[in-house]
């Protein structure tokens, strides 16, 4: 027996977020129809609306913000001279909450993937450059993954930024916190060896 | 930093999933936000006002629907004698997929458990009863979870169910299929010597 259209439209809409099968999407699916009160629904579709409308990327920066401005671009008491070099947008909240840095962000629109097609022109250099000669930018900080495409995209700007003055720095890679030796890998390991520190 | 007030109340909706934490829920907030075309979310938002509009459940057996009468009820080939009793509209799929049943379902409205506050009236008996002698049922499938509030509710219903000349079975206990002897619980392979059968 099939669901009714609805229901099985609901299923598939859901099987669209990430790492959602069919059987979780019909799980939620029926607790939506099942347990959901109606206002809640209604909550649910309003939120939806206004996700989309309300929240913008800062045409500056690329941080998402729901004003006309970014908060982070009209805080004047964050330095104007450090720039922070992202993946993408929702990397900036992890990053802000270690409240460790207090500079400037500059949101990529992705990593290079020469596999996936994507090129240079995804990083926004241009833009980049601009910022780092209006703002007399003294370091940027290069916050990206460490795989494959996060290290081609960090060696790519680094390279870029070589005829500017400006320090180009990268995150530290070691041992993360609360981890066993045993368990950490022998590239990490390694890493943590070269970049060992007094104390 | 928090998120735009959009975000934040989206993440917060998705939390009223079944099993959705506050990690998982950002992750679809973000997907939603980030990945998704706006004709998507239009069509999330319309999904979410028909499936609940839509979708009701027949007032005579339970099972949901989307037209007047329910599909089970009006499929005249399905025996009449036969009644099928579930906690829950949803395991009617389940079942129906198996097609090994050909009758008639009732849907109860949960099952029984004093702790929880949840009683007899819940269970809509006097109209499965009335069901029963107006449609000269002859037998009552129980099918309901191995659980205690499931094996505390198929006896209520098979008490109730003494005066009436209908039989009242339960859905086999035993081995589920595909497994090994020694990762069976000692109660199921209990079960399974008791009913076992001559092939």
């Amino acid at each position: 027996m099939k669901y009714p259209q609805a229901i099985e439209h609901l299923v598939r809409l859901f099987t669209k977020l990430p790492g959602v099968g069919r059987r979780t999407a019909e799980r939620y699916a029926f607790d939506v129809l099942i347990r959901w009160k109606e206002a809640e629904v209604s909550e649910f579709q309003e939120v939806l609306a206004q996700v989309k409308n309300s929240i913008t990327t800062c045409g500056q920066c690329g941080v998402f913000t729901d004003a006309a401005e970014c908060p982070i671009c009209l805080d004047r008491q964050r330095r104007q001279d450090l720039l922070c070099v992202v993946a993408s947008a929702r990397e900036v909240y992890s990053l802000e909450n270690t409240k460790e840095y207090r500079g400037q962000y500059h949101v990529l629109q992705g990593l290079l993937s020469p596999l996936d097609g994507r090129g240079e022109e995804i990083l926004g250099l241009a833009k980049l450059i601009r910022r780092i000669e209006e703002n007399d930018v003294k370091e940027v900080v290069v916050a990206l993954d460490s795989t494959l495409e996060g290290d081609a995209t960090a060696l790519f700007i680094k390279q870029k930024l070589e005829d500017y003055p400006v320090k180009v720095s990268r995150l530290a890679f070691g041992i993360p916190l609360g981890s066993a030796l045993e368990y950490v890998d022998g590239g990490t390991l390694a890493r943590a060896f070269v970049g060992r520190a007094i104390f």
